[in-house]
């Protein structure tokens, strides 16, 4: 199948913003087995757009054309595509009904501009959109499917996932199709993952295509087969990975790649345990990455943003000769913040942590990226000063997950000494 | 000038990684008021290549190809330019010397694969690279300039910056440069404003651009002129736009977008204010949005994430029978979680807030994206019930922005309602 993208936007074109959505077309149409053969990228301009669409066409045997289904008037795909196709523009029910339906759902009313929406080229249909107002619609054009699809990630996600994929996959015979399993994996960068495997595996098979991706704060590890056969031989090796990487494996994906928050609360909620979280360095992002799952407030019911030392000295009971005897970022202070939310929320388990985020703020003795987490539960609370290197934003990213994945692995009880643990200690 | 980028690597076809790189290059031109026209992906083959690169010569004045410059035998820009240009390959001193150089000064043998390095098409100059080994090289063809740059973002940041641009921007007549002006605002969307403009600004004039772009949580308006004298008329009509909206306009960009939170703090700081949370249903994200900027610790010491109804109460003292009666998305228990985070804190200005994010626990009265807010300080804290029906994360980010924007313009004292308390006032 010769697939070919068309991403529209003057935003693409300007340097105003980076285009995330093809290579998630890219990765989605590769785990059935499908590679994209070109891509063209133009501004929001009519002329260029039917170019591109009426060229596009006689080459390609799908087209995917991604942005300009909004309602401003640079939107200009459906325009475009009339005009290539020479067809007219006219009202379509079914995206009219789409539109009325969203407005009301989120109680706006249908306007002007919202209804150009729904007027599309004749004869095209819809690819319906759950969780957005764009209409997404597919005609076709000198036998090329052309399918139209919003520039919102979100949006873009869930029609490829739900409705384009499976249409796009009918058409591969059964057997050519492909099979990718994924695994989320936290503790290990994208090279590390890779030089172990390597070290470990001399004879991996040529049928099982081994894929690595960042998508922090995991890597995802892809095993993909191409024939029946290899699907037998993808089991396998599967299972030798695990063996391997035991529990820095947090998911394997069967329908949609979890959160660290979404296992660590699925764990809660099983052993019907509370988490508190007393936070200097990370703001309140622990809380934050929690609450952001539907059903938090089973395990989760308090938090404490601790970010001055007075605060934590008032809200959490820690002592001020340690805050001044070993400052904030201490074991010390981390274990009597951990010690002060566990009793002012009654919590079951707590993460506690301070440190250096920077730019600012590190001295010799304790540099940008050093950090104290204590974790555990009442009269057992564990320490770690770790390392991380890296912007405030990672290092608060990166951190917050650690902290959720020592509970984590408190939950599950494993001995596994976690990677992070080794290469990230503190000196 | 008709300029385009022809982007090359098998890595940006597969979705393994996104492509950086041209948004790079636009927006350095973007600075020379240039923009680009059109943008060509292929994977590494050789075919594909020499097609593309015949074919843009012939409609473009300039052609950026990028990728495609290492030792490896997938690297094939310079054979793929050497037959679309009908010359041979040929050793090349300059490039020779430069790579002789560079491997001097890291200490490597110039092996063979890294001679392929010094084999350019015949008759083409080089493009200096002083921060790595690739070399760039430039060549015309149809009466295009074609310009090869390296892969390496960092290469090609360089290159662009000390040899490229300089060359490039001697041949754009001074008048006809173009200055564009962004505005970040908050509480419009993005056909809600087009609305607004279209509806205040018949005769809005056409030498101007006005473009439209949704960055959560603002929508950033852009006004571009293409010419010396629109330039005046663009000043003109900014003035006429702040005037439309006011306080809805967060901030004018100069050097790069701000963050609600970095507006908020820098007033902070310039007015001497500290600011506490009390959050429930965000859940410590707005705390975690105002930490993620550094030196946020001068304004924000406090935070509680009070998720629980007994949390709410023996942490921030919000009475039991106000909870009972009044139930914890009220605007009495907003106002005591207000009041109680003040007192906890001693901070100078609070955010309180309490609603239902979803999916699940609303009810007819009460609604899923119905949000108490209360917000000021001592003595003066206001209330407002809003709804914002969307998703859960989108929910909480709404309601944390609109919560920093409360404060901001409490602090900037302006007496203009915001038009989310009209849109998205709860019933």
């Amino acid at each position: 199948m010769k697939i070919q993208l068309l991403m529209t936007g003057n935003e693409l074109m300007s340097g105003d913003i980076v285009d995330s959505n093809s290579a998630m077309i890219a990765e989605k149409l590769k785990n059935i087995g499908l590679t994209i053969k070109r891509k063209v990228t133009v501004a929001d301009d009519i002329d260029d757009l039917i170019n591109e669409i009426s060229h596009i066409s006689q080459q390609a045997n799908l087209l995917i054309i991604n942005g300009g289904l909004g309602p401003t008037t640079d939107d200009l795909t459906a325009q475009a595509l009339a005009k290539a196709a020479n067809v007219p523009l006219v009202e379509h029910k079914e995206a009219l009904e789409h539109l009325s339906a969203w407005c009301n759902k989120k109680g706006y009313e249908l306007t002007g501009s919202n209804l150009k929406q729904a007027i599309l080229p004749q004869g095209c249909s819809l690819i319906a959109n759950s969780v957005g107002s764009a209409v997404g619609f597919r005609l076709t054009l000198n036998n090329c499917d052309i399918m139209c699809t919003p520039g919102v990630p979100s949006e873009l996600s869930v029609m490829l996932t739900d409705v384009m994929l499976p249409i796009i996959q009918q058409q591969i015979p059964k057997e050519k199709q492909a099979h990718t399993s994924r695994l989320q994996i936290f503790g290990y960068g994208e090279s590390g993952l890779q030089n172990l495997l390597n070290e470990h595996f001399h004879n991996w098979p040529k049928a099982l295509e081994l894929g690595f991706r960042a998508s922090m704060p995991f890597v995802e590890l892809k095993i993909t087969s191409y024939t029946t056969e290899a699907k037998t031989l993808k089991a396998l090796w599967i299972s030798k990975i695990k063996t391997l990487l035991g529990e820095h494996i947090v998911h394997e994906i069967s329908d949609k790649p979890l959160t660290m928050a979404n296992c660590l609360l699925a764990l809660l909620h099983k052993k019907n345990k509370t988490l508190t979280t007393a936070e200097s360095c990370t703001g309140g992002l622990i809380a934050s990455l929690l609450t952001q799952e539907a059903g938090a407030s089973a395990s989760f019911h308090a938090g404490f943003v601790t970010y001055a030392n007075e605060i934590k000295q008032r809200i959490l009971n820690v002592p001020s000769n340690i805050l001044e005897q070993f400052g904030a970022v201490s074991e010390e202070v981390v274990t009597a913040m951990a010690e002060g939310a566990l009793q002012k929320s009654s919590a079951d388990l707590v993460i506690a942590v301070s440190g250096i985020a920077g730019p600012d703020g590190g001295s010799n003795e304790k540099p940008v990226g050093t950090v104290w987490i204590a974790w555990g539960e009442k009269g057992d609370i564990n320490t770690v000063c770790l390392n991380i290197k890296t912007s405030r934003w990672y290092f608060q990213l990166m951190v917050a997950n650690i902290c959720l994945d020592l509970i984590r692995r408190k939950l599950i009880n494993t001995q596994q000494t976690p990677r992070y643990f080794i290469e990230r200690k503190a000196n």
